[in-house]
Order: C-alpha cells, then sequence, then structure tokens
C-alpha cells in the first residue's frame, strides 16, 4: 500500500475549536499498525474533549476521534495478527499491560491512564486519533471486520461494544429475562438491540423524546414508555412483571432521575448498570438498592474485548446499527459534522466523518 | 375442572418391566399442584430407571416419566402461583428447600436427594411421575407454558432448559464465542440451538451418526464433524480458531474418547461442560486441562431454573425443539413408545407419551 | 426438656412502646424448633422497628428481638438436623423457599416478604422474635454453636454474619487487600475484624468517635481516621496505597458524606459495599464510580449462610465479638436497655437482653 | 550498584546436565529490570526441564531457575515501580499482553507462550532464569518483598502463590470451610497453610509418608491421613461433615488414585481444584462429579498476581514457608542441590540454591 508523507487531519487546536491540517503521517511502532481511516463516528465523548478536556489529554493541537474504523496499510515489526489490506475497527483503550489492573484484565481501569511512555493510549483522546487519513493503533485494540459489515457500521462498533460490555459487566446472559434501558440515545438504542439479541422476553425503553422512541421499537424494544407523556414506567414494569420489576436496568441517561427510576424498576436481588457519565451530583434514595439487594455496576465504554462480540452479532445481523447512522461528512466538514451532532439537526444520531473525503 | 378419583398410569411394577395400571388421583398438598398430564416425554433416564433403578427410587410399583406438561387441574392451599387451567411444563428437581446447598441455591445438588419427608421430589425418580393421566407437582418445579408452545414441545423443555443450565453453568454469555458440541443427541442437538440463540459464532457439532448430524446442521450447527468418516474435529477447530480452540466445549457423548475430544477441541483458558452421565471409569489425558488452564464444569439436567430461561427462547422461537420430536405414542402403548425410542426404530429421537389417550 | 405453657416475653404493644407481657409459648411446626432463648441483641432495626414500623410487621402485639441464641428445647417432625439440648444460633431471614428468589439462593431478596403462609418469616420483624422465653425458628435459620462460643457473643453472630456477607457479596477472598471500613459501629467494627481475619493487609477505619475507632484498632484496625479531628481519609489511603486506593470499601455509616468517601477511597477497578441503610436520599458523585469501573454491591443484613462462616471464625477465635457487648440487662429491663442503646449511655455498643432473668 | 559484565549462571547444557559457566550480565529492556539473585529454589518443574525439556524452551545453552528473589540492580528506561537496591520476589508467568487471554487477564495460558519476540517470557523455562548472579525480569513478574521476608523465603514465594491461586480459581474464600488436601508435597503443604490462613475450619491432609504428614500438621492441618497404614480419607472426611463431604479438595498429587479420592470426598456442589501435573492419562469415574454438580478447576502453577497475596501473608506471619526450607547449596553445587531435590536426600523439600555464593 501507498504510504503518502503528509495527511489531513482534524485537530483541536483550542479549547473548543478544531480545525483541520496537514500533518506527517505517524509510523507505526513494534506492535502498531498504521491505518487509513475510511470512517470515524462523533460521540458525546468527542464534544466534552473539545469544550472542557479530558484528564491525560496531549498538548494541542492533537487528532481527535476515537470511533474508526479502516484498512491496515502497514505493520510493527512484531506484529502477525493483521495483514496490510485488513479490514480493521478499533476499540478505544489501550491499557499500558504492566499495572495491576491491565494484567488483571481490567484495561479499561488502566492505573496509568494517559501514560503514554508506559504503555498506555486512548487514541483521540490522550493520543492521537481518526478524524484523520492515517492513524496508529496498538494491536490490542484492533478487531478484524467481518466482510458483512460496513466501515461505516464498523465505526459504530464501540457503541455496541459498549453495550455488550455493559451486559458483560453484570454477569451476563439474558435469555428469557425483562431488561429496562432507560435513555434512547445511542448506547441506551444498542443495549435494546443487544439485549434482544441474547434473548431478552421483554425490553422496555423509556425516554422523553418520541422519535427516539419510535426508532427504539423499529429496533427491537418490546415496549416504550415517554415519560413526558406521563406514562410511568415502574407501573408499566411492574405490570409486566407480576409486580416483581426487571431483571436488569440499564441507566444509559445519567441523571438523578434516571438513576431514581433505575433503582425503582429493577426486581429485588436484580442488577443495575450505569453506562452514562452523570454530569454533577445525582441526588437518589440509595436504600432502595440496600434494602432490596440490588448491585450497582459500572462501565465507561467498550471494554473486555466486547468489541468482538459485537461485531459476531453485526456479522450475524443479530444486531444492526446502521439505522444510528443519519449523517455523513468529508473531513473538511468535521465542524458542520459536530454541529449536526450536538444540535440534533434533522434528528441527528450518529454522525459519521469520512477522513478520505476531502 | 372435574377431577375424577381414578386415572391410569404407567407403572414401573419390576424391574424392566412397565404396566399401565388404574390407581387413585393423588391430591395435592398446600404448596403443589394437580397436574392433568397432556404430554410426556421419554429420555435415556427413564431407561437406565425402568432397567437398573436409580439412588432414592420409591417403592416398586411406581409412576415413571419426568418430562411432561400439562394443566392445572387443582391447586393447594397457599398456591396463588397458579390457577385452575394454566399451562405449564415441569422440571425434575424440588430440593428439599432446607439443606445448605438447597438455601444457596444449588437444588438439583440436594444434599437430602430422595428423601420426602424433607421435601425433596424428583418427580418419575424419586417420586411418581407424569406417564399418567394427572401428576402432583410442587410449585417450584412448575412454569407457565407461552402460548406459542403446545404441550409437546412443553414436555422436552427440560431437554432446552438442560442445555441453557450448561451454559449457564460454565458462566453464560457466548455472543461470538465458538463452540464445539460433541454427542448429536437430544441435549446435543438441544445445546446446538441455545448456543446459536445466545448468539455463537460458529457452533461445531461432532458425532458418528450422518442423519443426527444433518439434522444438527438444520438446528443451526454451522459446522458438523463426523467421526467415523475420517474427519478430525480437533483439526477442524484448529482451522476455524486460527490454531487456539473452541471458546466453550459440552461433551454430551459421555464416553472416554469424547472427553478426549472435548480436552483436545477447548482454547487455553476455556471451559469444558460435561453434559452426560459417563458409563465406568474414563482413561483421559487431564493434564491437558491443567497445562491449558481449563476448567470443567458439570450439570446434571436442567437446573437455576434454565428452565424458565428455555420456554421463553422457544416462545420467541429462538430455539424451536419441534424436530426432535419423531414419535407419539398413546399411554397405553407405553412399551411400544419405549422400544421405538431404545431401539431408534425409524430414526427416533425424542418419543412422546400422549398420557390422556388410551 | 420441660416446657411450660406460659412465658414472658417483650412485647410492641404500639408504635414506640414495648411491654413484657405473659403468653402461651409457641409449638414448633413440622420443620421447625422450639428454643429456649438466653441472650438477645438490641440492634438499630430494633429502635427503627419500634418507633416507625417495617413492611411485613404482624399486628400489635407482637414480640420483638431477632438476634439471639439458645438451646433447642423441642424439634418439629420432620426435624434431624437438630436435637433437644443443641446450643443453636439464628439468623433473620427465612425465605419463602418457593420465589425465583428463594429458589436461586437469593433468600434475603425473598419476593414472598412478610407472606407468612407462604413460608417467608424473619424473626422480630415479620414475625415473633427473641426477646422471649421461647421462640420457634425455622430450621433454615439456625447454626449449632461451637462449644468455644458463649450464648452472648452468639447472639451478636449475625453482626458477623453481616460482615462476612457484605465481604462474599463483592467477590469474597482478601488476602493482602487493602481495606477501608466507614462507620466504627457493631457492623464496621465486625468489618474490621472479619477483614484482617481473612488476611487483609492494612485495614483503614474512619469515623468520628474518638472512642470508638481506638476500640476499632484494638480490635484489628491498621490506621483509623477522625474526620473530626480534621484527618482526611483520602489522604491516609492514597499515601498507603502509592497514590492507587483501596481495593475494597465497605460504607456501615450510610450517609451521603460516607458514601461519597466511598468513592473517593476505593481504587479504579475497585468495589465498595453499602452495609448500612441510608436514611433518605443522598447526593453524592456517582460518576466517580462510573469512571473507575468501581461496582457497588449491597447487603441488609447477614446472608447466603455466612453465619455459618462467622460462627466458625469466632470458634476459632480468628473473630472475637465481645469486646462489642457492653451492657447486658434481665427481661423486665427491656426498656432500660434499649434507652441504654438509643442514647449511649456509658458508651454502649452492644446491649444484650437475658429473656431467662426476669 | 556497581555491575560486573561477566557473571557465572548455571546452564542447561544438555539434556540432562547443568553446569555452571561465565557469560555476560545481561542489559534489562525499557519495562525490565536488572536483579542481582539472592536465593533460587529447586522445583519438580526443573527436575523435568532438565531431563525432557518443555515446550517453547530456548536453544540450550540456557539459564535454568525460576523461583528467585534478589536486589533490583539496574531499572529499565520505563521503570519507575521499583529502585535500585528493592528487594523483590518474582513470579513465573510474563504473558504477551497482547492475545485474547492476556488481554482478558489469563496470562498464564497466554497464547503466545514461548513467543519472546511477541513479549512471552517464563524465566527458566522459555528464557533465562534465576540460576544465576544476575537475571533480568518484566517489571510484571515482580513483587517488593516485606522486609519481615528473607529472601531464601521469598524464593519459595511461587509456592505459596500457586496456593493462593488455586484457592482463587475456585473462586475464593474459604471462612469456616472444610478442605481437602491429597498430596503433601510443597505445593499441598503451602496449601494447607493457605487454606488455615483464609479460616478453613477443617483442613485434612492426605498421603503416603509419615515425615510429611507431619509436618504438614506442624503447618496447620487438622487432620492427617496416611493411606499406607490403610486409613481411608473418605471415610475421615464423611465423619467430619456429617456424612457430607469436604467444601474444596485440591489435588496436589497428580496420579488417577488422588483424583479419584478427590472425587469421594468432594461434597455435592462442592469444588475440586487440580494443582498438579498428571504424568499420563489418569483413569477416573468422572461421573461421580457430574452426577453430584462438582466442578474441576485447574491451575498450572501461581498466577491472577497471587504471588501478591502469598507475600503479604507471608509478612503478617499468616503463612510460614521456612519449614519447606530444608537444604541450601552454593551455586556451584547445583547438580549436588539437583541430587539431594530429586533423591529426597536427608528428607529435602525445597532445596536452595545461593548464586552470590560460588
Amino acid at each position: 500500500m501507498d504510504i503518502p508523507k503528509k495527511m489531513l487531519a482534524a485537530h483541536l487546536v483550542a479549547r473548543g475549536r478544531i480545525e483541520v491540517l496537514e500533518t506527517d503521517v505517524p509510523a507505526p511502532g513494534p506492535d502498531e499498525v498504521l491505518l487509513r481511516v475510511q470512517a470515524c463516528g462523533i460521540c458525546g465523548t468527542d464534544v466534552e474533549i473539545r469544550d472542557h478536556g479530558m484528564p491525560g489529554e496531549p498538548p494541542m493541537p492533537f487528532i481527535m476521534g476515537h470511533e474508526y474504523a479502516g484498512v491496515v496499510a502497514q505493520v510493527g515489526s512484531t506484529v502477525d495478527e493483521f495483514r496490510v489490506g485488513d479490514r480493521v475497527a478499533v476499540e478505544v483503550h489501550k491499557g499500558c499491560g504492566r499495572c495491576h489492573n491491565c494484567i488483571m484484565g481490567k484495561y479499561t481501569a488502566c492505573l496509568n491512564f494517559g501514560n503514554r511512555k508506559k504503555g498506555h493510549a486512548a487514541n483521540g483522546m490522550t493520543a492521537n486519533g481518526g478524524f484523520a487519513e492515517y492513524a496508529v493503533n496498538h494491536v490490542n485494540t484492533l478487531y478484524k471486520i467481518p466482510d458483512e459489515i460496513s466501515f461505516e457500521e464498523a465505526a459504530l462498533i464501540t457503541t455496541a461494544g459498549s453495550a455488550f460490555y455493559a451486559i458483560d459487566a453484570m454477569g451476563g446472559y439474558i435469555a428469557g429475562d425483562t431488561v429496562a434501558v432507560i435513555g434512547p440515545g445511542p448506547i441506551g438504542l444498542a443495549l435494546v438491540q443487544a439485549a434482544k439479541a441474547l434473548g431478552a422476553e421483554k425490553v422496555i425503553l423509556t425516554g422523553t423524546r418520541k422519535g427516539r422512541l419510535e426508532l427504539g421499537k423499529q429496533m427491537g424494544a418490546d415496549y416504550t414508555v415517554n415519560i413526558n407523556d406521563g406514562e410511568d414506567p415502574v407501573e408499566v414494569v411492574k405490570e409486566l412483571t407480576h409486580g416483581v420489576g426487571a431483571d436488569v436496568v440499564f441507566d444509559a441517561a445519567g441523571v438523578s432521575s434516571s438513576l431514581e427510576s433505575a433503582l425503582d424498576l429493577a426486581r429485588p436481588g436484580g442488577a443495575i448498570v450505569m453506562v452514562a457519565f452523570y454530569k454533577g451530583p445525582v441526588t437518589v434514595n440509595i436504600s432502595k438498592a440496600v434494602v432490596r439487594n440490588i448491585n450497582l455496576y459500572t462501565v465507561r465504554g467498550e471494554g473486555r474485548r466486547n468489541v468482538r462480540r459485537a461485531l459476531s452479532m453485526a456479522a450475524q445481523r443479530k444486531i444492526d446499527l446502521r439505522p444510528l447512522i443519519t449523517h455523513k461528512f468529508a473531513l473538511k466538514d468535521i465542524n458542520q459534522a459536530f454541529e449536526t451532532y450536538t444540535k440534533r439537526i434533522d434528528n441527528a444520531i450518529k454522525v459519521i466523518v469520512h477522513p478520505q473525503e476531502h
């Protein structure tokens, strides 16, 4: 594969300001791969990084973008896991591999987060990312894309990977369970699909936006509850479960009221998984969990190699993320892409940037 | 519901001899339900009981049959979980509820196995069973049948429940995994379905009978290996997994060679589940498990309420046990039913007895 | 054993009012045991019940007291687990044995909580308890007391059982771990002992009362932090763990600030166990858990038969609850006993009532 | 620290032949540490390697020895976890860090076992080891030694780490359990200590050598059973457990009869851990596991960072490996050291080599 010396990439140049600049094409280290990026999605975390930054962030200008897929253009000296020409998707977290958590398999809780020298990298967060013609990834963050999956769909696989990790984190295995999902954002919608794909008998999706809830229904939700219409999810779930409650509740909304709702929706002995970043403190009756033996699990994105599982499920068409892709932009239009995403212009859900179009 | 005083039931009257006799319709205790049995399957364990007996067996004559489904005809004084007219399926093991294992949720390992006075019962094994017009079941052993499921299919639900329990026992959650199943008997075939229903990417079924392997393929196996044709399952699995091995291997065959094969098929760090009763001692290179950190899990039938999951998956048509039902007989023809099953007459797989037809 | 017809027992006769009244000695059912109570402890939950009641409470007057020990005076018809004369301790929760949770071993999350007819009982809460000369217990709630253990110490075993259950609930196995305990009440102090007994390398106990923290140190805490003295537990733990945080944090205080502290004390990938009833809503930065992959586990008292473990550890003298016993009263002085406990008169920690002294 | 250019080290020069040769002092890579070795133990695996080799073995001559401890003499460019002068112990397995198993925390089941280029190393097995004045170790394999622990004791810490890993592997948490250990070799004896240190109520040690069983008793075994004296461990355990069986059984003997014994000793629903390499095939009634829901877990040495736990427990004096150290030799006498170990001369258990004495 013919690799140029220079490339275009969307850099965060100052807090709140992204610019497409020319820069050197990076070279992969011994355990790394150079990727020609074909598609890179915009995520809420990107907006957070752009506007407020993140711990471990490199000095500006740096290249953002952490949801991407592309073609292997070059491999490092020890790499035999991938070959030039392989189509691959990425996950964000490359743990340092040498702290207690990484050695134990908890690489998303790496104790050297942001420490490049010791081996940690989160592309698009603490290292250069995928809003670029080329990107370098450690082999640990790469997964081959099955032929059935497009680059655009593969760019969203971390969303599905987060959903599957959320299921994994609470112990996995859903067959026949009743599942409640709070918040019909991309991860909430992916959770609906993942739960149904694993055999959930009833999936109840709650939210406040009619369009999103309708999409949730198309994507497999058995019941939707629009809180703005005065519907009470607790009543709905209690009725569906003979008064018992849901086996698992995913809070993908991340506010006090959603977590309180999760506490009300879960059955005694059930599980709550928090799959959202809560802004500021929450106020909740946590004793509802204590009194009813409900554990609360957390995930901060995809992890424990659930991206592998997500890709397989997508290739099997047990999940289908394509309905989430509402908009596409060339790299040069990245700021318009962000605006479309943040203002939900034209009901935007996931917005994809094409780095090879510029 | 009008309940007669007398009924017909197939009794084990002597070792090796089953006879249909008239007997009293039993009365349910406070926590029990009287069931009008609509369908009762024959299982390998029934043959074992008929011919060799089982620990905890009641004095003969007693009523055999542990895979059944029917209609609630009467409920005990404390029962509000079920109503007369409900369609229900059964699972075998009612633990005593008071030994260490039962209190901890391991009711299939009840320490008072066979002790009726202390509350244990395994209908058709240690108590009267389902080859009868009526049967009494403790509420703990009953599950409502979704409308989509026939009594015949429901009578097989313990087979699927055993498959799901086997998956549960090794930690559950299959999405994207490679699964090998050894032995295309009813449980092996149910395992193929269950693994696929939970998102297994590749299911390899190995065996020696061409017809069964073909059925396995119809039921979802991605690859089949006929050992009698000189095919080597280890080679097949290694090729499909880049030399790594299967994430999970289920040994549903129960002989030395199948367990040795399981040890060869599982990847380092993978799991083996033994879902068969091994006749006599096995000779295997168990160090293959030690050297490669492979754990071996066991199940002795359905358990941990996986029958609930199996029924839901059947109602969702994610599994479909109907292809296993090859023959049906009236109660009076029970000995012919057994012969059809044991001699695999006309490629018999599961043989169903209809206690209301006589 | 000679059993009288009548006995004295402390009854809750009206909200806030306990009176010692004469009543019938109860008779054990087939799976039950009659106990001559030798010692019964007062717990915070007793005060809550007296003053505010509890879901599932029987009609008044009823007999309170759930932390007790005694001698088997009579056994039910099916009981062979215990004999007359056995010294036994109790745990509170007898699950119904027939709901999904009970069958799965989660009897503390019984779905029929308070439903006597269906088999649930929590003596002293939803059924008559142990502030009485005699009490009836289901065999599932009884454990033989090793000879080394006095009745008084055995009466406290649920406190230790709660501590061990809290450790069990988050996955168990502490050897070499750093453990933080917030709140030096009886359960917090028992947690200090339990963690040390399982090999915790460093146990840090935080609180606000000097005397209790000193007692904590006597009971095994390696470090104590008095928040009222301006000490910062987060700084202490960070320094002790090279900036990483505690492997496990137990919140036994149950207020917003203790839970916030727990979120700050736990290491990334660590565990928090909530072992307290939080009064009213808490306000906390729950995102600290999400961002750092910290799970939150809950226990509402002793469970999963950890009382068995606690008794063994006490008999081995790996834990020693005797320092918690500060006061003893005869049954007739029960209201003085309660006052001593609630007002912490003379630094009261655990107050024991002797039902045979009256 | 002054580091020489040359050093002495015991090399395997041909199958069955070890010679002390002069060689270059190795230099640590960026993530590695140079160690001045103070003590290195001899293990059964060393004898196996010497006489029969091992998969992944480097070309001869190479330096053997995998149980060692020493002082940090030099650190690689990225290392801040350790400083020159730190006293450290080692564990064997450095996983590649990039295969599925390593990323998931199962580094002892590394899929790139023996592949140095991709990052795997097992010092003394697939890379140079510790029968040398100096050795290079990856930081992942190093643990600081508490002041209380001598180098000799630290050299044995992998033995204790294997014992704790065996407990970890089956789910951990022993408080109050009944534990059977088969085989009073070093790992069996370490298991006795580890189980007692975690609160086992009863530890039963079975074997055939009187001296070893006596040592087991000194190290904490509550009961010993000498099979050669006609004692039946099954009878003993059944009597101690009211007929139920042991909660956990460790097979540290590794022959057919020991595994059969394990199957007989474990209670229904209990666990067996295989902590031995079985030579050749075993013949056992594996159905005893199936019928009684007993799972079989495996460990192949220390893992999941249990060496950290073992060191802490040793520093707390909850375990004490010193009774295992029976003999010490200078490096030049390594062949005598091996002979003492293999022939159990003078009741040798663990034999320590001192590389700085030559």
